[in-house]
């Protein structure tokens, strides 16, 4: 079975080392001491590597079935869901006015890493609540925030969000579900949603659906659309639950991966939905759930490569075949261990480099939503805005790519499912697509968010670069290991935000045509940010004289290949997103 | 249901236009004009589309079974597996004296592509079949030849190849089955084979099983491996079927795909066995099936990908959503295809570019073995053997990587097994794996195959371009757009060679760190030289008032984006490349 350890060391350096969490002047962040937050991830750690893990296998195995027009979700996983709740680790950062534990936001997504590493498809059904639970909270009335918080916080009720139609994905302006207004004040909704994770099951008393649907009469398009509460069983007064409401599922689809969670059609027959903020304002109320969603996808992305690569590293350790080239190191045995071989190296070091960048890179973008919202700081708030499709876009597909290296590790034995590194493979390849397939993310970043309020946050965002750089001169090597390179991907992305603002508006082809590349690219300079300054930390570590030298000298050398194996593939980008959109749109659509 | 159309054109292109086959003076290539090449792909695609396409799916949902000791394939192998063997599609470049066709190598490979592409786990068993067909063809004795080939060439028996042991897989030094000589001058075969591909089935009479194996006192590690012709069933002296031999499946594998293909634990009890060519000399036996095995995975990388391309091309054509940012297409529609939008048009010509420029190198590398065995051309020879870990390593690599990219366009319907673009992932992924798992290529390739004979192959291929690129200057259109990016590559791949040459005799790690990087440049610079020589054949076929203008336009279309967009990655690997193994070797195995 596979195995999976919290990576509690490099959790706590990043929240202390790197982001400092306890010094800084956000509510609630000065409690984040180093031994509070090491306390509270080695518990979440405990439950993911021994309530979760062991789950993930037989969730994938056994996924879930439909008998009876209800989801039976697969052994194991009731039991599961009622040790997460009990043990709290349903609501860490949820208001506790409704029952939550009021920690910052960081540190809700610190624990998640670690249970979504451990099973993510049984994670989901967690997630998809928080997210429900916080398009409540902000746009909900406080009558909808009594009647649902409380019972979402400690999930004895679920939450999903169904926006998807049949024809209708990305392009949600084409959505035919429809909610007809009832004289009680409620909606009657109508129509066919899919692919609804957790669409339904069998571990909570109630789902709380939130539903995208057209009120007659509206807007066109995409202006037209609200959002609506629509509960499996309607919710009495007096907080009971009365009637099954109008909603069931169709079927669940069998899919590549994440077979512990349901991903279902919802049939919604005239179901009773209460509207959720206000009416045809429904996008901006699902991207509330959206946008906290993409950050948790991009979290998925790295944790199911953290996982992919812990299992690697056994097996490379483990695994006796041939000899090292320049001599045996294991004289004793037949052969020397699969880790002394460069390009088994090659290949572990691309997994750590990356999975522990992206960390710093979440965490980071979990300390500026926590900044945003707690502190009402607007330039947090468009700084993670911008960064919300990297995260989501960058860290799935590499996510993605690395468990399938760390699947690579195996030979044979990871093309069968017994090791579970295709589990890992599979189950990580959903990230690249839902919450936005990462080709919206691209055109996200770069149709919309390089020139929100004018630019004013990607021109941020280089100037923080640009003085963490000049602030942190002085050691030559550090300088040319971690500075220089940093200084040389960050001229490529700014040279291709001009190559864009120069051709871009000749032929806006020429931008969308290498908007993937930027948002790559982009993503390796964040990344690259994130080592430099990791890197710095560690040395600063060192010598203020820390004794865990072998910790901070590892992190040194990680970063240093990052800076100088990774981080220049910010050039190759460049290089095609400077062809434009020439040899992109040279075929018509008959010539493929 | 996914669909599939032989890509007949764009292989009577290569074949003709490109390659020049019928003008080649290579015993049996007169006989390849236009119309009879035309005319058999036309025949091989039929069976391809309407006999195999059809099971791929069903092969992928139920998988084989073992039933009594008996291998159950998917419904309707069997009767496909009869049409195939009625149809003389499983012997085309075979011996005429074996009851072969004697085409030309060349052809086999093209036909096996739309097989491949068609249904690759049912493919696999006559794939397999044609490689222990060649093992015992070079190797056999007379009395071997007449007894098996016969029955190998109709797939009336099939063959399989028994490498790889539970304890080791690229390091067959390590292999502990024994092949005891027994008074007969048979050998009893002891021992346990894993990973057995069409180890066991129920559409042929007799399975032909060449097996590896030590026979006690000879030399120790993989100089004392033997090969063993070893039959499920044993062939009487006059080809009558006698006893079951003492061989049985274990159990089947359950894989993350081709489940069509049953893996098999393969048990050796004291089986009869006969040694095949020299005692202790069975590696370079098992090289012949290897080898041609390597090159026909590199087939499956693109075969795939080429598939899974036709799908998504169909339906990016076919889904409506979103409008083109340049102005509406579709104005009669709810919305746009995706086929407007730049970023799906980036990963399709990403795809397309690749698949034309595999099939392209696949096919020269198919014409030099046709040369190096038909006319004992040792250059081609020695430019095959070079090419060999390139055309499996680099090809599987991104025929994988394409396979998800076309996965991709299909949004959540991709990840839904339905669809059928899962499938197509996933049964790509393994050739990444067997046949010497990629980096074992890059070894190949670094460790051994650029130093060859002095290095005389590769110097080859460098000259080979620079003529080339001498001989076809004069249009400035195509300089810049092909020979100016070739040239530049080429120089890339020059400067990695020289970095090795420098670097690697102080430490061979610092070869070998960039040995990965190595196997993609040069497969880079191989699919650039393709392209460079098909848009030259295409602007050469434009000249002579060739009818159909679009087609060639569109492979000079599909040329400029591989030059232009793929090809520049040769600079990103060389730097990868330049920083040698520092950064790789850097952690000792406790800091992973």
């Amino acid at each position: 079975m596979p195995i999976y350890n919290a990576p509690i060391k490099d959790m706590q350096f990043i929240l202390h080392d790197l982001l400092k969490v306890s010094e800084q002047d956000i509510p609630g962040f000065d409690e984040l001491d180093r031994d509070f937050t090491g306390a509270v991830l080695e518990e979440a750690g405990k439950v993911a590597s021994e309530v979760l893990a062991p789950l993930n296998g037989v969730g994938d195995t056994e996924g879930c079935v439909l008998e009876n027009g209800t989801v039976r979700t697969p052994k194991g996983f009731k039991e599961a869901f009622k040790q997460m709740k009990d043990g709290g680790w349903t609501a860490m950062d949820c208001d506790p006015q409704y029952g939550g534990q009021g920690l910052p936001y960081i540190m809700h997504m610190a624990a998640q890493e670690t249970l979504v590493s451990a099973n993510m498809a049984f994670q989901m059904y967690q997630g998809l609540t928080h997210a429900a639970y916080s398009a409540i909270y902000i746009h909900g009335t406080d009558a909808q925030k009594q009647m649902y918080l409380p019972k979402m916080t400690t999930c004895e009720w679920t939450g999903t969000m169904n926006l998807t139609e049949p024809h209708c994905g990305t392009d949600l302006g084409l959505m035919r579900t429809k909610a007809d207004p009832q004289d009680d004040g409620s909606y009657a909704i109508t129509g066919q949603k899919i692919f609804i994770s957790a669409g339904d099951h069998d571990m909570a008393d109630n789902i709380i659906h939130l539903v995208l649907a057209k009120i007659p009469g509206g807007p066109d398009g995409i202006k037209g659309v609200s959002l609506f509460i629509v509960p499996k069983f309607i919710v009495n007064d007096d907080g009971s639950l009365g009637d099954r409401n109008g909603v069931s599922v169709g079927k669940i689809e069998e899919k590549m991966g994440i077979h512990g969670n349901a991903t279902c059609v919802m049939n919604y027959d005239g179901a009773k939905g209460y509207l959720l903020g206000e009416m045809h304002k429904g996008m901006r109320a699902m991207f509330t759930m959206m946008n906290e969603a993409r950050l948790g996808v991009g979290l998925q992305g790295y944790a199911q490569s953290e996982v992919a690569y812990q299992n690697a590293v056994a097996y490379a350790n483990d695994r006796l075949q041939g000899r090292a080239v320049t001599g045996v190191e294991n004289p004793e045995g037949p052969a020397d261990p699969l880790m002394v071989h460069p390009d088994i190296r090659r290949n572990l070091m691309d997994q750590k480099s990356f999975n522990e960048g992206a960390r710093a890179l979440t965490f980071w973008g979990a300390y500026l939503m926590d900044r945003a919202h707690k502190n009402g700081d607007a330039e947090a708030d468009g700084l993670i805005s911008l960064m919300t499709p990297v995260i989501k876009g960058f860290q799935s597909d590499k996510g993605f790519e690395y468990a399938v290296a760390a699947q690579q590790v195996y030979g044979g034995h990871g093309y069968i499912e017994e090791s579970g590194m295709s589990q890992f493979a599979r189950d990580a390849r959903i990230a690249m697509i839902y919450e936005g397939a990462n080709s919206v993310q691209a055109l996200d970043l770069v149709g919309r968010k390089l020139a929100q309020d004018g630019g004013k946050h990607v021109m941020a965002f280089f100037e923080m670069i640009k003085t963490f750089i000049a602030d942190n001169k002085g050691d030559e090597a550090y300088e040319r290991d971690f500075l220089d390179p940093l200084k040389a991907a960050s001229k490529d992305l700014q040279a291709a935000g001009m190559y864009f603002m120069q051709n871009g508006m000749k032929n806006p082809n020429n931008a969308l045509a290498g908007s993937y590349d930027f948002m790559h690219m982009m993503g390796h300079v964040c990344i690259g940010l994130m080592w430099a300054r990791m890197g710095k930390a560690a040395i600063d570590a060192l010598a203020d004289g820390a004794s865990d030298t072998a910790f901070y000298e590892t992190k040194i050398a990680t970063g240093r290949y990052y800076m100088a194996r990774q981080l220049p593939a910010t050039a190759l980008h460049l290089a095609r997103i400077n062809t434009g959109a020439d040899t992109v749109m040279a075929l018509d659509a008959a010539q493929f």
